[in-house]
């Protein structure tokens, strides 16, 4: 019988009645003969509302007891999913991250998995009841502690239960239909993508889009676990996620998968470091002491003449703060003259797997930029992405040129770029 | 070091105001030179909006599924109650009741505690730190699920991790002041009493006294636990529940202890049983089956000339429909004429440990109620308590009249009845 894992996140249980409605298609997938194992997360605003209490208490909540309280919100949804399952005449048993056999490191509020040991998940599915076990969780390798898993953490739990019970397909229940090729509040052209690549999907969360967090793609590129991303409120086909293909099929597969962008990043420039060697590294060294995750880097070409150079990087708005006062209490080792911090940028990201076998994308690219009269301030880029910085409020006009300009507006379906060289 | 073990209740915790304010009494507490121990119940309102929640999406909550939902709550307020203590600088660790070895029967939501393993809890004590248990759960020791302990569940925790920790008294802080002899709201010049017996209490408990429930005084009998009842909303001593006085020390204890009452009870009349062995069996039989718990019962002498005779029995106002109910299923069998159900009446109960070595105490009560012109419809006694039916209108005059004729009136403290025989 095909196993199915299906994750439903806080939107998708935010009260009983949406559970009620899960449940239905729970039941649903099973009575279609299917095995059923669900991931579900803390129903709506539960989790911020435990956060607010705990800040209530305390302004430095430890991390241990965080845990504990966290993992209360997905204990009350995992119960009444079980109970709305077991009203519609299915059986249904539901399991904490430690019952699930979610092995984890100690790093409370971010844990890793570390191994999947789901016998009793494995009894439950056995026994013919729908098994729901709680997102997010783990229990600590150490000492039997419960542990949480950060962001993305319910999608990575239902991956890598998906991976370990050998599912065919790992559902992701969402509030939109699928990954789309631009944010439809941009593009209202966007196109639903029906299949990506895990290296593109990589990239599309790398990017600002938000539908699928990097660590659940790349776990499931470890296992190769088939992700299929679809709403909750409609029965639609969603985006597939999955293996890139065979070469031989390369041939019918679009250059370009999509265009992602960002606004949660900040720039933050260095100005007048000693053009010497180690300058950089002490640089970024107190950043990333700071806990800060640096994405893009521009170094200017040196003045010779003067002996320094400026250096930008782009990192999370929110991490701005800590990277600013480790810089600055670096600053004599550093040796710079000033630094800037400039939260008004956006980021542009053009995608597509086929891009690495295809010429000239970058030139389309900046053409389509320049013909919008959009500036170019940073720029990177891999073998499947191109991302360049713009000024915030050009961002949404650079999206919806390079969406045009690559033939991926719905309205105009005959000029989607499909594979093949020189183009 | 002495051992305290403290139980708060859910309106000692009901919002994070109030959980500062009982961390401050743990700190407190420690700081004067003890090891502390607490068992907390949930947050206020926590368990009644769980169990409506459940109620929102079926109609039979799975029982399994219902234990593993409501123990979110005290999730919750230990993890909130550990990190207040914590931000007064004083370390703190917080177990759920399997982690700190409650271990019980599988039976889901009324669950007994067979043993205590409480490993966990002395390790966090001798690390110097305060350990917070999650009342009211504990271990199915079949299959290791969660379970519920039911009514009266915290205190039970409090009293048996007193028992397993061998600790010095076990506090249980409710928001009254401690056992009155009488209830303060229908008799204002009850005193709050300084010391009950363990059998004493049991007699108040079962007499409509909520302050304890019996399962939490029966386990402090058998493991001979102090139980010291008091406010959390004060620093003033409360009463302690302990082991009935050694034979010298009886002179100087009170006959009586209290008066007790309740109306949350109904009384059944089966009308017209046939006078035969085995009628009055196969009714209480149906009744026991329904899961109803009687407490009086009075069949009246027989009337020879008919054969049949009436049995009134009371219960629990909210175990009535199912025991009427079950009567009625096995009606040819019992053979009875009708069935009047009264949930207008009251019951007064006269508690004190002396009055098993006093004569007159009955004599005594009933003339009270004679006096002020009450009607005894039922009567019921053990060696240390009488307990009279009245209807529920006449009941707070009975139990004024009956604190008055025993000298128990706070005002009229050189009245006090104390021990001795012949009164």
């Amino acid at each position: 019988m095909p196993l199915v894992v299906q994750k439903y996140g806080g939107s998708s249980v935010h009260d009983a009645a949406a559970i009620k409605r899960v449940a239905a298609r729970i039941v649903a997938t099973k009575k279609a003969g299917n095995d059923v194992v669900v991931a579900v997360s803390a129903m709506g605003d539960t989790t911020d509302e435990l956060i607010d209490l705990a800040n209530a208490v305390t302004s430095a909540p430890h991390p241990r007891e965080m845990d504990i309280l966290l993992t209360a919100g997905e204990r009350i949804s995992m119960a009444i999913l079980a109970m709305a399952i077991r009203e519609l005449g299915v059986g249904a048993q539901s399991f904490t991250g430690p019952q699930a056999g979610v092995i984890t490191t100690a790093h409370h509020g971010s844990a890793r998995i570390i191994d999947v040991a789901p016998s009793r998940v494995q009894k439950a599915v056995a026994d013919g009841d729908v098994a729901i076990v709680a997102g997010f969780q783990g229990v600590n390798v150490d000492n039997q502690d419960v542990t949480t898993l950060g962001r993305g953490g319910s999608d990575t739990t239902a991956v890598a239960l998906a991976a370990a019970l050998g599912a065919d397909v790992c559902e992701i229940y969402t509030d939109v239909d699928g990954v789309f090729s631009a944010d439809p509040r941009i593009v209202p052209a966007a196109r639903k993508l029906d299949r990506v690549s895990y290296e593109e999907m990589l990239d599309f969360a790398a990017s600002g889009a938000k539908v699928l967090m990097p660590r659940c793609v790349e776990y499931a590129r470890r296992y190769n676990v088939p992700i299929h991303v679809r709403s909750s409120f409609s029965y639609l086909e969603g985006t597939w996620v999955v293996a890139d293909q065979e070469e031989g099929d390369t041939m019918e597969e679009p250059i370009i998968a999509g265009v992602a962008s960002d606004r949660s990043e900040a720039k933050i420039t260095v100005i007048g470091v000693p053009d010497v060697p180690g300058s950089a590294a002490r640089l970024f060294e107190a950043v990333a002491n700071s806990g800060a995750n640096i994405d893009m880097i521009v170094q200017n070409v040196s003045a010779t003449a003067t002996g320094v150079t400026d250096i930008s990087f782009t990192l999370p708005t929110g991490s701005v703060d800590a990277a600013h006062l480790a810089i600055e209490e670096d600053r004599d080792a550093i040796g710079y003259e000033k630094l800037v911090v400039d939260d008004t940028i956006g980021k542009i990201s053009l995608i597509g797997a086929g891009m690495k076998s295809s010429s000239g994308v970058s030139a389309k690219f900046f053409a389509a930029l320049r013909d919008s009269g959009i500036n170019i301030e940073m720029i990177s880029t891999s073998d499947i992405r191109i991302s360049v910085v713009t000024r915030s409020e050009a961002l949404d006009d650079a999206v919806r040129a390079v969406h045009t300009a690559f033939g991926l507006d719905s309205s105009d379906g005959e000029a989607v770029v499909y594979g093949g060289t020189g183009r």
